[in-house]
């Protein structure tokens, strides 16, 4: 798009339809655009800059605790497939299948990785053999496909790019252990450094991962109050081993089967980021992995001085953060418009009067808060204001979650609330999937998670009355 | 495998065989494993982390130079990879199909992307209109796929990663000079990073990429003689732009097709970096690129102190170097060889008498030279040592490479020489691709690429004697 043309037009507001609000802002804020291939998108720089910098920051923690990468095949044949009963039937029928390589027949089908269990149990089969081969901490980044029917941007794609991390383990204890880390290594990270306030908890059997013995979640809240499973992680016992045949001779000189976790996070968690903090005037990105943290804008930039200050600055702020300069001719109306809608932490502006007095202003891009700060200080005063944007980030994430959670103790207060009433809602759950399904059928709310913390709202079941002991957090969810 | 039962065998020599010498190398040093899926590998935790190093290098300098980062789509519908009549043909024969989404039967088939060309024109027709929005500067790393008959690791597999720039420009011009910087800096990391020293021309017609007007390579020569096409970069024109009707208004106001380049350095830089360095001890790693620069043995680990030495030393080297510290109970002598099979570029041992001597033993992988240094100066040591690998095996493989260039006159002399003597060959070409094509199928060479710097070898062709002004490198190639 011309940069002359492009104008931050009126977006719809997030009050308004929130479902456009939000493909409104992933297209006019350039994280990603409609490609050609039904369900399927082109993830734009911007986008890309901040999955890079996810990447890095998520990779340095899986490296820190003992992971190492690995890049496995983008395809499992059908008979890999299916060797885990319980996995096969989970996402055979969302599967890409590849049936033919150039004008050849293929005689048995490929299918595009939905996820990458087999692939990695194939290889362990491999490679352990001793006690001594153990622990395996492996993770890939990759992209991985599911058929999807109904798609959005970064939410449901049928093409999607995350890290799948997959490890074995001479004990069940001990990959119990990975399991109850790994979901920690996410909540820290959504917490410190997206600035999304997380609850962890563990799935129900009905929300479990196809083959896992149990699945661990972190949950939050968007915006509009519905749900987002923003990470997962799995213990997996050892089903995959003894169906790949996985065996290791233990210490006491006996053959045993590994025990098994897997863990992802996907790109998902740029939605997340969008209907976490986003407002009406776009974006609002995390600073601590924001593209570009800083815009530096000369103002009044045909006065002489102005447009040289502006550079040097931008080059002394390169040291110490992610900037961008921008000297295109375009309005400062302009600029400061879509520099909201990209959600930029923070904006400088430098005119020839704050030259004069050794200064600029800095405007935080989550409360419009103006500074003048002087230009001896920003060293300090720039990381201090980032960080401040990160905490008041978090802090309006977390005062909105609570605002919005709330108990109901019997099933008409849950359906009545469900339908009006969005947020998490805590309610007390007998332990029967049936009560669930009852709960998602005609009450409208899946069950989030079971959170660690657990607190007693009500004797009995939300559903059927009976006595119960579990607090649930309910929901819509994405 | 078992740490304690993994011995490193005898590997087969170079000389002897080497095609399985590479695929020895390849497995014994865990780069890489076979996997379960045909043609398919699995790229191991040193593979993986050797690719990661070459990927921080690369991108920094695709970043230095004003590129950004984009991810497209992993599929293309047949339609679109049909809108380039050149490029369908060379690329229809090799792409795997995808026919089924779960149950469904696709309407339209989708191969996947055995390059992206046909997707970034179908975005670029999106997002370019003046001439405003050019130059744009695009890259994305990934994994394509093409169905190949036989394959090996790194050098041929169905599935590989690579990186993919693709770049659109206001003139033909800036395309061109674009295609011959990207070639530069290939050809700059190839060395600087990579050790292995290329030689820049221009690809024939036969040998350029299917729809570009030209293609520009860098040639390694491998230790047997043979040469590996290590990157290419593509003027392509305005062939795509009118192929996807891409057209921007110019300064003249007039509409206008822009200009296209494209430019891949892939996974197969691996086997490039093995078969250059590598030795019958096994690999040989780059220092600059190498997953660990320095691995830390303590010697006669039992006796007190040694070990809380080595990993004080381990500690402090991690500062500036990439280090490894292996104190398993493995004994010296099988630690040096696996170290010497992953080419670790230094190996430093510390035992009791180095201690009270306040030195280490520092030997250096390429060439086995010891140097007893004082614990005082590893901060200046280590880095001098590791430019030193490097520049040695610079020197090494340009030595070898001169010693195995030569040049021949005639179509008997090149037919002879071409079958007993593994080089680079340097003939004059008449320019018609007739010859070119006899000397494939009789004399078993193809062209490796017109270079920069010509020389007169004789006024004649090599192959139909009339009279010819183009010197050419010759070869067999991987």
């Amino acid at each position: 798009m011309a940069e002359q043309k492009k104008m931050v037009d009126n977006n719809t507001s997030m009050e308004e339809d929130f479902a456009k609000w939000y493909t409104d802002v992933v297209k006019k804020a350039e994280l990603a655009a409609y490609s050609g291939v039904r369900g399927c998108m082109v993830v734009r720089p911007y986008g890309t800059a901040l999955w890079e910098n996810i990447h890095d920051e998520l990779d340095g923690r899986f490296k820190a605790t003992g992971h190492e990468n690995v890049m496995m095949p983008l395809f499992i044949p059908e008979s890999l497939l299916q060797k885990e009963k319980d996995h096969v039937v989970g996402f055979a029928p969302e599967v890409a299948w590849v049936t033919h390589g150039g004008d050849e027949k293929l005689q048995e089908r490929l299918c595009i990785r939905p996820t990458s269990e087999t692939l990695f149990c194939d290889h362990y089969s491999e490679i352990i053999q001793s006690y001594r081969d153990l622990p395996k901490l492996y993770n890939q980044w990759c992209s991985v496909v599911r058929w999807e029917k109904t798609t959005r941007p970064f939410l449901r794609t049928m093409e999607f790019f995350w890290q799948e991390g997959h490890t074995m383990h001479e004990t069940a204890q001990e990959a119990v252990e990975e399991t109850m880390k790994m979901l920690d290594v996410y909540a820290e990270f959504a917490e410190d450094c997206l600035a999304i306030p997380v609850i962890k908890g563990k799935k129900t059997d009905n929300e479990k991962f196809a083959g896992a013995e149990s699945t661990y979640t972190i949950e939050a809240m968007m915006h509009d109050g519905k749900a987002l499973q923003s990470g997962t992680t799995h213990y997996f016992g050892d089903g995959f081993s003894k169906a790949f045949n996985i065996q290791f001779t233990g210490r006491d000189n006996t053959l045993q089967y590994p025990h098994q976790t897997s863990w992802g996070m996907s790109s998902r968690i740029i939605g997340a980021i969008v209907m976490t903090h986003g407002d009406n005037n776009g974006l609002v990105m995390p600073p601590r992995v924001a593209p570009v943290q800083v815009v530096v804008l000369p103002i009044a930039m045909h006065k002489e001085g102005v447009l040289e200050k502006a550079q040097a600055l931008a080059e002394r702020l390169s040291k110490f953060c992610r900037v961008k300069l921008d000297d295109s001719d375009n309005s400062a109306g302009w600029k400061f418009a879509e520099y909201e809608m990209k959600g930029v932490p923070l904006r400088l502006e430098i005119g020839p009067k704050d030259i004069e007095n050794n200064q600029c202003v800095l405007v935080r891009r989550d409360n419009r808060e103006k500074s003048f700060v002087s230009l001896d200080e920003l060293e300090t005063k720039i990381p201090e204001l980032l960080d401040a944007v990160h905490q008041g980030l978090y802090e309006k994430a977390l005062a909105r979650r609570e605002e919005m959670t709330y108990s109901v103790t019997n099933f008409e207060a849950m359906k009545e609330n469900a339908a009006v009433r969005p947020g998490f809602i805590k309610a007390m759950w007998c332990g029967s999937p049936a009560c669930e399904d009852k709960l998602k059928d005609e009450a409208g709310v899946t069950s989030r998670c079971i959170p660690e913390e657990q607190e007693k709202i009500s004797e009995s079941c939300v559903c059927c009355g009976k006595p119960a002991t579990l607090m649930l957090y309910w929901g819509k969810a994405y």
